[in-house]
């Protein structure tokens, strides 16, 4: 058995470093060795997340950012701080020689100006934008391995991202014509104390909100319009879930004209047999939430209605795991050599 | 003050007579003089539903249906059986003299051959189909003031009609274009114990269920048809959402060529300005399930995307009130010569 | 019919005075004519509380408090501004005339002393201590007729007493013995942005928080031992739980030498029948919360448990309504010359 | 690596059944080769837990309960049917040489006097109640490594006795003093259909039940009267928690005589040092389900009150998990000669 890897996380304190860490605390070949926020400095991390208290790891000491010391102490960080300031951040880490998988949306754009225009701040380390490789692990595994630098990709886009995908590639469906309908658990909103996400405001409860102008919007038109082969936009439609964990994302597109059930049905089982976390639901079932709670898996389920000439697609993803911290681990995993699954083979918690 | 009118409830113990029952409490023109339930006769309301334990009308005793004594004690008869059942009962109901207002399906569908092929059961009362209104409010009202025999609207239906009828009336929306995302609390899928159905199941979860085949589909295309002035066919998404009530449904449709913003924010303030329970949200706000909770409001929100050439359309309603027991009293008002609202001026419980 | 009198709330944006603003939409008899809150002055009622937007009252205009200007408006003041804040406030309504209910608890414990070494603040109106009146409805109605300021009773407190009082005042129980199980819906936790508060912190989970320490302690003493003739003390043991609103309190005694179950039944059963909204369950009946939902009733179950010479009394009401808002409204109907329950016949909303 | 011994569970279908499947699908040792049920014979696992759908292990056809042909198949059973039915079931596969994990109540009772008092039904298998051994994993893990036959504790009684026993076998409670408040999630109800365990029956609401007469008092007595080295009877309330898993216990004792808070603390310590599962939080900390979720941990808090003179003891265990299927694995893993933990080091997944 080899030595574990040492890592660090800057920016600890929300559900996505949490996150990572429950991953990292079972994962074989990587050792968390930092871990830092300059409001929770000093304290342990045990003080934060008593849910590990018994964990050894866990009494590992916060400290504040410093990129020389990171440098120091770990080979990989994972950089979970907000959009703005992650790309100065990143900077920083990656002149230090460490490799860098960030959360935030800062290098997710290929574009400086539609960052700009959608994020409303300028983009000051836009030299790291063509290095920056995009971490859908069903398909860019390869640039990944040689990669300095990911740009983990967002939770609506991954939920999104894997249910189009494999129509569009094979030209099955209208790319003018795509609708996308998702829903998300709260974990989503982050955890920094709002009115707004408080418990009493969201339980019992369920709305749309940032229809038209969600960030994840170019992010997917990037995405989806690399896979058809030229630009195109999407209808998104986020909603609020009150429940913790999960996005299911309900998808809508105009068949191509001689698009069959079989051909649609063929697309989906070839995507899902190349890539274990991708599960294709037989036809007449549909994906549940609570059946990827906790994991990697991305459940998909499609219907072809012959009366409308559409396809739906529903995609079942955990938000935090498959569409934040996990994929981010499976990231690391492959720029550090190790396979793409090491530490991710979970399951799920039912009920 | 006048003498209350004698009304009865065809089965009394699901969720939706449970609802009527809160309901007809409050109400100054009716007294439910009568209860049905063939499984929980001989028991009162007050041991069914203990919350109004303290309420005198709660010591009414549950009797077998029987068509004749109905008609002996009523004036006008609820009827929450199921479709298929419903149809014979209310053919004796109304031969009694009794005028009718059914929660089912089996009159809302103008033609017993499409109600036939959804609901695999032969229509057995054909000629009543003819007679029968469609009960919303919002367009039937005048013909619902004359009916014997009022088909209240389907609670998904309710949400859908409402949203989209202002724009497709004035032809402001493609109606081959129509794409319907509704979510629904759980309540909407009864009473009776089912595994699928118990707490564990639903709580902490969320999917997607009978895509392209739910039977609120063609009652939803009849209506949405006769507004745009043709046969139409929509693609109709329903998911089951982890709470008690509620259903919010996001449209889709491409604007038809000239159509402005300004165009349809006219239609639906028009609609709002004419129909009391009809709340159009300003722009940039959209509708929250908890909004309307308890309440006969359907509230309106509209997002037209310049981007895309789309309009999406939200509304909320609550499914038990709005899209069942509260909509048949609105009927039953219009069917007696009440004021529309009387008994319905209900406070939204929030949080 | 009279004209309402007019009222105001000072501080307006939690759950007490929204849940006020609800309950005073339908009040016969009182007009809401002023609203206040420091952060929110200029903003209109309709913009914080969107669920009541088709109201004419919600267009008030919120306003910063000034005991001046509000003495001109109203006859009567709800005050719902956090301990500490209240007793200077209070006083100055007061002197300008009004009538006040305080929700704080600056004027619930007769002992300054004693609220000193709970609250951990100075208490700078004592004078008023001996002429504020315990709000308990029950137990001070005719008190409460003549009072100028009354002291609006704490949530918890309300579950336990009218759980209580009736077996102590008869002196069916062990005073020394009393062990109160708390719950308490989040609402209870007030409406402030709070990380602990947070949907993701508190769905699907559970715990106890502060036991041995929290604040209601001193005044269930206090109100207990005036029952019991005595000073007592009681362990209380609240916790959180996962839902909006309700309180059931679980509480056990010991019996008294020679209590039989016959008497206990029977001083329930009087204390039902004397206050209509106290539900005393048949033997072998529990109560849920559900069932006071939206509601000012307090539903009662004993246990008698001959095994181990113990009674359990168990006691659901709803914490916004009962427990706050919709006993201020019943205090300051008494203050007025007004039936008690003038607008609080109030149906359960379930589910 | 050795071979997994082969291993199978009668009574497939329910939420123990579905928690012992995940655990044991990454269990090193233990290799699942047979799942009965009468009602779902014929079906693969992955058609009742489509969550597992990509597992090898869920390709395994469920067939109809054999104790010869499981014995040819197994080493060890679990058995998860109803009490009852069970007792003959687990002699009968005794009798083929295999070793029994028993989920039911049916040998957990010492005495057949007792448990045909609290479970009105005859027990046929009393030669069997003197061998079988109660599986706490913490005070018989001797016991159970020469057990043939286990009885799997209670949920209940797991959450009670990990929190009595430390301090009642120093003697540092009055053993006749004990009133337990427990809270449980609602997959302690089971997965079978019933009205009362819908999610809108649940959802949004609390309530006790069972208050004095609890099926599992006499074994919470029975166990700790032991401890305490004579008989004794307990006042225990359970209550219904509105989600999935967990148990949460609130119990209440009176300090014995001479008994100091250190002398607590330290019994608690100790226990805690001497089990791995045990977490005693630091003072002023209290449990929180979530922090247990999907593990074996009990997490104890206590609170001793000078003022009153009594110890409040809060423990939370996940009901599922360490009070159902993990322990059920624990002692397989000591009947079978492997370490307790074996594939229960299992994070907790928050939120």
């Amino acid at each position: 058995m080899q030595t574990p890897l040492p890592v660090g996380i800057v920016g600890i304190t929300g559900y996505t470093g949490m996150e990572l860490l429950r991953l990292l605390l079972r994962h074989p070949g990587f050792e968390l060795v930092a871990a830092t926020s300059r409001q929770e400095e000093g304290r342990r991390l045990k003080d934060l997340f008593p849910q590990f208290m018994d964990q050894p790891a866990a009494e590992l000491e916060i400290s504040a950012p410093d990129p020389k010391r990171l440098a120091e102490q770990c080979r990989l960080v994972f950089l979970a701080v907000p959009h703005g300031t992650a790309m100065d951040m990143a900077a920083q880490l990656l002149d230090q020689g460490l490799q860098v998988v960030d959360f935030s949306a800062d290098f997710r754009l290929r574009s400086a100006r539609v960052y700009e225009e959608w994020y409303a701040t300028s983009h000051v380390q836009k030299d790291l934008l063509s290095e920056a490789v995009y971490g859908l692990i069903e398909t860019n595994a390869q640039a990944v391995k040689q990669a300095r630098l990911v740009a983990n990709p967002g939770c609506y886009p991954s939920s999104v991202l894997l249910g189009l995908l494999p129509a569009l590639t094979r030209g099955l469906i209208d790319p003018d014509s795509l609708i996308i309908d998702s829903k998300s658990g709260t974990t989503g909103a982050g955890r920094t104390a709002k009115m707004d996400t408080l418990f009493c405001e969201v339980y019992d409860s369920f709305k749309a909100y940032g229809l038209g102008k969600h960030r994840h919007t170019p992010e997917i038109e990037q995405e989806l319009g690399q896979a058809a082969g030229r630009e195109l936009q999407v209808t998104f439609s986020p909603h609020l879930l009150p429940i913790n964990r999960g996005i299911l994302s309900t998808m809508y597109a105009e068949l191509a004209p001689r698009t069959t059930e079989k051909s649609l049905q063929a697309a989906y089982a070839d995507f899902a047999r190349e890539h274990d976390w991708v599960r294709l639901l037989p036809p007449g079932s549909l994906p549940e939430l609570k059946r990827v709670r906790g994991t990697m898996f991305c459940d998909i389920g499609l219907v072809v209605d012959q009366r409308t000439g559409r396809l739906t697609v529903v995609t079942a993803i955990d938000n935090l795991c498959r569409g934040a911290a996990g994929q981010a681990l499976a990231n690391a995993n492959l720029m550090t050599g190790q396979p793409v699954s090491a530490g991710l083979a979970l399951e799920p918690l039912v009920p």
